[in-house]
Protein backbone atom coordinates (compact mmCIF):
# COMPACT_ATOMS: atom_id res chain seq x y z
CA UNK A 1 0.00 0.00 0.00
CA UNK A 2 3.05 2.43 -0.96
CA UNK A 3 1.63 6.26 -0.57
CA UNK A 4 -0.82 4.86 1.24
CA UNK A 5 -2.10 5.23 4.87
CA UNK A 6 -1.55 2.64 7.60
CA UNK A 7 -3.87 -0.19 8.35
CA UNK A 8 -3.07 -0.81 12.17
CA UNK A 9 -5.12 -3.40 14.09
CA UNK A 10 -4.93 -3.53 17.63
CA UNK A 11 -6.05 -7.34 18.80
CA UNK A 12 -6.31 -9.58 22.03
CA UNK A 13 -8.28 -11.54 24.29
CA UNK A 14 -11.56 -10.63 24.94
CA UNK A 15 -11.10 -7.96 28.04
CA UNK A 16 -7.53 -7.21 27.51
CA UNK A 17 -8.58 -3.21 27.22
CA UNK A 18 -8.53 -3.15 22.83
CA UNK A 19 -11.36 -0.71 22.91
CA UNK A 20 -10.27 1.77 25.67
CA UNK A 21 -6.85 2.17 23.60
CA UNK A 22 -8.45 2.43 20.80
CA UNK A 23 -10.36 5.33 21.69
CA UNK A 24 -7.69 6.91 23.16
CA UNK A 25 -5.42 6.18 20.33
CA UNK A 26 -8.03 8.23 17.99
CA UNK A 27 -7.74 11.46 19.40
CA UNK A 28 -4.36 11.64 19.49
CA UNK A 29 -3.16 11.89 15.55
CA UNK A 30 -4.93 13.94 13.37
CA UNK A 31 -5.30 11.67 10.80
CA UNK A 32 -6.43 8.49 12.58
CA UNK A 33 -9.96 6.39 11.96
CA UNK A 34 -11.53 3.65 13.59
CA UNK A 35 -13.01 1.61 11.30
CA UNK A 36 -16.49 0.16 12.74
CA UNK A 37 -17.06 -3.78 12.57
CA UNK A 38 -20.59 -4.94 11.36
CA UNK A 39 -21.71 -7.63 13.71
CA UNK A 40 -25.53 -9.93 14.55
CA UNK A 41 -25.13 -9.66 18.30
CA UNK A 42 -27.64 -7.64 19.78
CA UNK A 43 -26.78 -4.06 20.97
CA UNK A 44 -25.62 -3.42 24.37
CA UNK A 45 -26.65 -0.65 26.58
CA UNK A 46 -25.44 2.79 25.30
CA UNK A 47 -23.47 1.56 21.99
CA UNK A 48 -24.68 3.31 18.96
CA UNK A 49 -25.55 2.12 15.44
CA UNK A 50 -23.24 3.31 12.86
CA UNK A 51 -20.31 4.11 15.93
CA UNK A 52 -19.73 1.32 18.33
CA UNK A 53 -21.21 -1.41 15.38
CA UNK A 54 -23.23 -1.55 12.18
CA UNK A 55 -25.85 -4.03 13.92
CA UNK A 56 -27.13 -6.27 11.14
CA UNK A 57 -29.57 -9.25 11.12
CA UNK A 58 -28.04 -13.06 10.39
CA UNK A 59 -29.37 -12.22 7.13
CA UNK A 60 -27.96 -9.32 5.68
CA UNK A 61 -24.68 -10.18 7.02
CA UNK A 62 -24.12 -13.12 5.09
CA UNK A 63 -25.70 -11.33 1.88
CA UNK A 64 -22.63 -8.89 2.37
CA UNK A 65 -20.42 -11.34 3.03
CA UNK A 66 -21.32 -13.38 0.44
CA UNK A 67 -20.73 -10.58 -2.58
CA UNK A 68 -16.90 -10.11 -0.62
CA UNK A 69 -17.78 -7.03 1.11
CA UNK A 70 -15.79 -7.91 3.85
CA UNK A 71 -12.34 -7.74 4.93
CA UNK A 72 -12.52 -10.43 7.45
CA UNK A 73 -15.68 -12.40 9.17
CA UNK A 74 -16.11 -15.31 11.66
CA UNK A 75 -18.40 -16.59 13.62
CA UNK A 76 -17.43 -15.72 17.37
CA UNK A 77 -19.55 -17.05 20.29
CA UNK A 78 -22.45 -18.07 18.38
CA UNK A 79 -22.56 -14.09 16.51
CA UNK A 80 -21.06 -12.84 13.09
CA UNK A 81 -18.48 -10.15 13.38
CA UNK A 82 -16.77 -8.68 10.42
CA UNK A 83 -14.86 -5.18 9.24
CA UNK A 84 -16.37 -3.95 6.05
CA UNK A 85 -14.12 -3.46 3.63
CA UNK A 86 -15.16 -0.77 1.96
CA UNK A 87 -15.07 2.61 4.13
CA UNK A 88 -11.51 1.30 4.97
CA UNK A 89 -10.17 1.11 1.81
CA UNK A 90 -11.86 4.81 1.06
CA UNK A 91 -10.03 5.91 4.07
CA UNK A 92 -6.73 4.27 2.95
CA UNK A 93 -6.66 5.58 -0.40
CA UNK A 94 -7.30 8.97 0.73
CA UNK A 95 -3.65 8.76 3.02
CA UNK A 96 -5.59 8.09 6.52
CA UNK A 97 -4.18 5.38 8.79
CA UNK A 98 -7.28 3.01 9.95
CA UNK A 99 -6.82 1.53 13.47
CA UNK A 100 -9.42 -1.80 13.48
CA UNK A 101 -10.15 -3.34 16.94
CA UNK A 102 -10.49 -6.63 15.83
CA UNK A 103 -10.43 -10.38 17.62
CA UNK A 104 -7.29 -12.26 17.12
CA UNK A 105 -8.12 -14.49 14.31
CA UNK A 106 -10.22 -11.60 12.70
CA UNK A 107 -6.41 -9.85 12.66
CA UNK A 108 -4.56 -12.53 11.15
CA UNK A 109 -7.28 -12.83 8.41
CA UNK A 110 -6.54 -9.00 7.42
CA UNK A 111 -2.79 -9.53 7.77
CA UNK A 112 -3.03 -12.05 4.89
CA UNK A 113 -4.74 -10.00 2.28
CA UNK A 114 -2.69 -7.04 3.51
CA UNK A 115 0.36 -7.72 4.60
CA UNK A 116 1.84 -4.30 5.76
CA UNK A 117 -0.92 -3.95 8.20
CA UNK A 118 0.74 -3.44 11.10
CA UNK A 119 -0.45 -5.83 14.01
CA UNK A 120 -0.31 -5.31 17.54
CA UNK A 121 -1.42 -7.93 20.20
CA UNK A 122 -2.56 -6.44 23.59
CA UNK A 123 -2.61 -8.45 26.78
CA UNK A 124 -2.81 -8.01 30.66
CA UNK A 125 0.09 -7.94 32.74
CA UNK A 126 -1.78 -12.09 34.14
CA UNK A 127 -4.18 -14.68 33.57
CA UNK A 128 -6.26 -13.16 37.12
CA UNK A 129 -6.06 -9.58 35.35
CA UNK A 130 -7.69 -10.66 32.26
CA UNK A 131 -10.11 -12.51 34.30
CA UNK A 132 -10.72 -9.27 36.87
CA UNK A 133 -11.17 -7.23 33.89
CA UNK A 134 -14.16 -9.14 32.19
CA UNK A 135 -16.04 -10.07 35.50
CA UNK A 136 -15.93 -6.25 36.23
CA UNK A 137 -17.10 -4.97 33.01
CA UNK A 138 -20.38 -7.31 33.54
CA UNK A 139 -21.65 -7.29 29.87
CA UNK A 140 -20.73 -10.98 29.48
CA UNK A 141 -22.68 -13.96 31.53
CA UNK A 142 -20.45 -16.17 33.95
CA UNK A 143 -20.80 -18.88 31.22
CA UNK A 144 -19.42 -16.01 28.35
CA UNK A 145 -16.96 -15.46 30.50
CA UNK A 146 -16.39 -18.65 31.34
CA UNK A 147 -15.72 -19.42 27.39
CA UNK A 148 -13.67 -16.22 26.67
CA UNK A 149 -11.14 -17.84 29.25
CA UNK A 150 -10.99 -20.95 27.82
CA UNK A 151 -10.13 -19.52 24.08
CA UNK A 152 -7.39 -17.11 25.73
CA UNK A 153 -4.68 -20.22 25.13
CA UNK A 154 -5.40 -20.39 21.73
CA UNK A 155 -5.37 -16.66 21.16
CA UNK A 156 -2.25 -16.78 22.57
CA UNK A 157 -0.48 -19.38 20.60
CA UNK A 158 -1.10 -17.02 17.53
CA UNK A 159 1.01 -14.63 19.30
CA UNK A 160 3.93 -15.24 17.24
CA UNK A 161 2.30 -14.39 14.27
CA UNK A 162 1.95 -10.80 15.12
CA UNK A 163 3.96 -8.00 14.51
CA UNK A 164 4.18 -6.60 18.11
CA UNK A 165 2.99 -7.25 22.01
CA UNK A 166 2.30 -4.79 24.17
CA UNK A 167 1.16 -5.22 27.80
CA UNK A 168 -1.86 -3.31 29.16
CA UNK A 169 -0.79 -2.11 32.14
CA UNK A 170 -1.43 1.22 32.40
CA UNK A 171 -3.34 2.83 29.74
CA UNK A 172 -1.03 6.17 29.68
CA UNK A 173 1.83 3.64 29.02
CA UNK A 174 0.34 1.37 26.54
CA UNK A 175 -0.62 4.36 24.36
CA UNK A 176 2.88 5.77 24.72
CA UNK A 177 4.26 2.87 23.62
CA UNK A 178 1.53 1.68 20.72
CA UNK A 179 2.30 6.24 19.50
CA UNK A 180 6.01 4.92 19.43
CA UNK A 181 5.10 1.86 17.29
CA UNK A 182 3.19 3.67 14.93
CA UNK A 183 6.20 6.79 14.64
CA UNK A 184 8.77 3.59 13.84
CA UNK A 185 6.86 2.26 11.47
CA UNK A 186 6.39 5.84 9.43
CA UNK A 187 9.97 5.42 9.11
CA UNK A 188 9.98 1.79 7.65
CA UNK A 189 12.78 1.72 4.74
CA UNK A 190 9.85 0.38 1.98
CA UNK A 191 7.30 3.71 3.22
CA UNK A 192 10.51 6.04 2.95
CA UNK A 193 9.84 8.59 -0.34
CA UNK A 194 12.77 10.60 -0.85
CA UNK A 195 12.48 14.20 -0.05
CA UNK A 196 12.45 17.11 -3.20
CA UNK A 197 15.86 18.24 -3.13
CA UNK A 198 17.85 14.99 -3.33
CA UNK B 1 19.59 -13.81 19.01
CA UNK B 2 16.67 -14.42 21.50
CA UNK B 3 17.44 -13.29 25.08
CA UNK B 4 20.22 -10.82 24.30
CA UNK B 5 21.11 -7.12 23.12
CA UNK B 6 20.06 -5.62 20.23
CA UNK B 7 22.29 -4.79 17.52
CA UNK B 8 21.68 -1.59 16.26
CA UNK B 9 23.02 -0.22 12.66
CA UNK B 10 23.36 3.11 12.26
CA UNK B 11 24.70 3.75 8.79
CA UNK B 12 24.19 6.54 6.06
CA UNK B 13 26.46 8.41 3.64
CA UNK B 14 29.75 10.00 5.36
CA UNK B 15 28.49 13.52 6.32
CA UNK B 16 24.83 12.31 7.09
CA UNK B 17 25.83 13.28 11.08
CA UNK B 18 26.04 9.38 12.59
CA UNK B 19 29.06 9.96 14.65
CA UNK B 20 26.98 12.99 16.29
CA UNK B 21 23.41 10.69 16.01
CA UNK B 22 25.17 7.63 18.07
CA UNK B 23 27.20 9.65 20.58
CA UNK B 24 23.72 11.11 21.88
CA UNK B 25 21.85 7.73 21.97
CA UNK B 26 24.64 6.18 23.84
CA UNK B 27 23.98 8.95 27.19
CA UNK B 28 20.43 8.00 26.57
CA UNK B 29 19.92 3.79 27.51
CA UNK B 30 20.89 2.51 30.78
CA UNK B 31 22.62 -0.34 28.54
CA UNK B 32 23.47 1.21 25.24
CA UNK B 33 27.32 0.57 24.42
CA UNK B 34 28.98 1.76 21.27
CA UNK B 35 31.24 -0.77 18.96
CA UNK B 36 34.79 0.25 18.49
CA UNK B 37 35.98 -0.04 15.12
CA UNK B 38 39.07 -1.00 13.55
CA UNK B 39 41.17 1.28 10.84
CA UNK B 40 44.23 1.85 9.16
CA UNK B 41 43.64 4.80 8.43
CA UNK B 42 45.51 7.75 10.32
CA UNK B 43 44.13 9.20 13.30
CA UNK B 44 42.26 12.15 13.48
CA UNK B 45 43.13 15.34 15.70
CA UNK B 46 41.72 14.54 18.97
CA UNK B 47 41.13 10.61 17.79
CA UNK B 48 41.59 8.15 20.66
CA UNK B 49 42.87 4.91 20.37
CA UNK B 50 40.34 2.73 21.73
CA UNK B 51 37.90 4.60 22.13
CA UNK B 52 37.36 6.41 18.38
CA UNK B 53 38.84 3.63 16.83
CA UNK B 54 41.49 0.80 16.84
CA UNK B 55 44.16 2.19 14.46
CA UNK B 56 45.78 -0.75 13.62
CA UNK B 57 48.90 -1.34 10.52
CA UNK B 58 47.53 -2.79 7.29
CA UNK B 59 49.39 -6.05 8.28
CA UNK B 60 47.85 -6.28 11.92
CA UNK B 61 44.12 -5.47 10.07
CA UNK B 62 44.95 -8.29 7.50
CA UNK B 63 45.98 -10.98 10.12
CA UNK B 64 43.08 -10.70 12.19
CA UNK B 65 40.24 -10.57 9.26
CA UNK B 66 42.15 -13.83 7.82
CA UNK B 67 41.04 -15.47 11.56
CA UNK B 68 37.53 -14.26 11.37
CA UNK B 69 37.69 -11.97 13.68
CA UNK B 70 35.94 -9.33 11.93
CA UNK B 71 31.95 -8.50 11.87
CA UNK B 72 32.09 -6.64 8.58
CA UNK B 73 35.54 -5.30 7.01
CA UNK B 74 36.07 -3.53 3.50
CA UNK B 75 38.22 -1.25 2.07
CA UNK B 76 36.78 2.23 2.30
CA UNK B 77 38.77 5.32 0.15
CA UNK B 78 41.99 3.14 0.13
CA UNK B 79 42.59 2.43 3.88
CA UNK B 80 40.90 -0.98 5.37
CA UNK B 81 37.74 -0.20 7.95
CA UNK B 82 35.93 -3.45 10.35
CA UNK B 83 34.07 -4.32 13.25
CA UNK B 84 35.89 -6.65 15.43
CA UNK B 85 33.39 -9.19 16.74
CA UNK B 86 34.75 -10.60 19.70
CA UNK B 87 34.05 -7.06 22.12
CA UNK B 88 30.09 -6.85 20.30
CA UNK B 89 29.34 -10.74 21.04
CA UNK B 90 30.58 -10.24 24.39
CA UNK B 91 27.95 -7.14 25.03
CA UNK B 92 25.06 -8.69 23.33
CA UNK B 93 25.90 -12.23 26.01
CA UNK B 94 25.22 -9.97 28.53
CA UNK B 95 22.05 -8.27 27.42
CA UNK B 96 23.55 -5.04 26.09
CA UNK B 97 22.16 -3.22 23.79
CA UNK B 98 25.30 -2.34 21.11
CA UNK B 99 25.35 0.94 18.33
CA UNK B 100 27.47 0.14 15.48
CA UNK B 101 28.15 3.36 13.36
CA UNK B 102 28.99 1.84 10.25
CA UNK B 103 29.16 2.30 6.27
CA UNK B 104 26.11 1.18 3.76
CA UNK B 105 27.86 -2.06 2.91
CA UNK B 106 28.98 -2.64 6.08
CA UNK B 107 25.62 -2.57 7.32
CA UNK B 108 24.22 -4.83 4.61
CA UNK B 109 27.04 -7.16 5.47
CA UNK B 110 26.26 -7.26 9.61
CA UNK B 111 23.02 -7.91 8.37
CA UNK B 112 23.46 -11.04 6.44
CA UNK B 113 25.06 -12.53 9.67
CA UNK B 114 22.67 -10.95 12.04
CA UNK B 115 19.29 -10.65 9.78
CA UNK B 116 17.70 -9.65 13.76
CA UNK B 117 20.40 -6.68 13.13
CA UNK B 118 18.68 -3.33 13.22
CA UNK B 119 19.25 -0.97 9.97
CA UNK B 120 18.68 2.29 10.31
CA UNK B 121 19.89 4.62 7.28
CA UNK B 122 20.59 8.07 8.28
CA UNK B 123 20.41 10.76 5.82
CA UNK B 124 20.25 14.81 5.21
CA UNK B 125 17.57 16.71 4.59
CA UNK B 126 19.17 17.30 0.79
CA UNK B 127 22.11 16.73 -0.99
CA UNK B 128 23.05 20.12 -0.74
CA UNK B 129 23.33 19.66 3.23
CA UNK B 130 25.47 16.51 2.84
CA UNK B 131 28.00 18.50 0.50
CA UNK B 132 27.97 21.30 3.45
CA UNK B 133 28.40 19.28 6.11
CA UNK B 134 31.23 17.57 4.80
CA UNK B 135 33.05 21.01 3.48
CA UNK B 136 32.18 21.74 6.98
CA UNK B 137 34.10 19.85 9.13
CA UNK B 138 37.32 19.80 7.54
CA UNK B 139 38.47 16.91 8.13
CA UNK B 140 38.53 15.64 4.53
CA UNK B 141 40.46 16.92 1.28
CA UNK B 142 38.64 18.45 -1.27
CA UNK B 143 39.24 15.76 -3.39
CA UNK B 144 38.34 13.18 -0.94
CA UNK B 145 35.09 15.22 -0.45
CA UNK B 146 34.69 14.84 -4.85
CA UNK B 147 34.68 10.85 -4.12
CA UNK B 148 32.53 10.67 -1.10
CA UNK B 149 29.95 12.44 -2.77
CA UNK B 150 30.19 10.27 -6.44
CA UNK B 151 29.65 7.48 -4.27
CA UNK B 152 26.40 8.57 -2.51
CA UNK B 153 24.09 7.83 -5.16
CA UNK B 154 25.56 4.11 -5.10
CA UNK B 155 24.76 4.11 -1.06
CA UNK B 156 21.26 5.36 -1.97
CA UNK B 157 21.05 1.99 -3.84
CA UNK B 158 20.96 0.10 -0.72
CA UNK B 159 18.36 2.26 1.10
CA UNK B 160 16.07 0.01 0.44
CA UNK B 161 17.36 -3.10 2.38
CA UNK B 162 17.69 -1.20 5.77
CA UNK B 163 14.57 -1.16 7.57
CA UNK B 164 14.20 2.17 8.60
CA UNK B 165 15.42 5.49 7.37
CA UNK B 166 15.38 8.68 9.27
CA UNK B 167 16.09 12.26 7.82
CA UNK B 168 18.39 13.76 10.15
CA UNK B 169 17.60 17.13 10.29
CA UNK B 170 17.26 18.88 13.55
CA UNK B 171 19.25 16.42 15.81
CA UNK B 172 17.04 16.51 18.91
CA UNK B 173 14.15 15.04 16.50
CA UNK B 174 16.72 12.74 15.26
CA UNK B 175 17.53 11.29 18.63
CA UNK B 176 13.81 10.70 19.23
CA UNK B 177 13.05 9.19 16.23
CA UNK B 178 15.95 6.65 16.27
CA UNK B 179 14.38 6.16 20.50
CA UNK B 180 11.22 5.43 19.28
CA UNK B 181 12.56 3.30 17.16
CA UNK B 182 14.44 0.82 19.48
CA UNK B 183 11.32 1.16 21.86
CA UNK B 184 9.15 -0.28 19.37
CA UNK B 185 11.48 -2.81 18.45
CA UNK B 186 11.58 -4.20 22.18
CA UNK B 187 8.02 -4.78 21.40
CA UNK B 188 8.54 -6.83 18.42
CA UNK B 189 6.31 -10.25 18.88
CA UNK B 190 9.41 -11.98 18.25
CA UNK B 191 11.06 -10.83 21.04
CA UNK B 192 8.29 -11.20 23.79
CA UNK B 193 8.68 -13.40 26.31
CA UNK B 194 5.42 -14.35 28.62
CA UNK B 195 5.69 -12.30 31.76
CA UNK B 196 5.19 -14.33 35.44
CA UNK B 197 1.45 -14.76 36.42
CA UNK B 198 0.01 -16.14 32.48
Amino acid sequence: MPGQGMLILISGPSGCGKGTVCGRLIGQFPVMRLSVSATTRPPRTGEVHGRSYYFMTREEFEKLAGEGGFLEWAPIYGNLYGTPAGPVMEMLDRGEDVILEIDVQGGLQVKERFPEAILIFLITPSRSALEERLAGRATESPEEIRKRLIWVDTELGFLTRYDYVVINNHLDDTVNRIKCILEAERSRAYRFKMPEGW
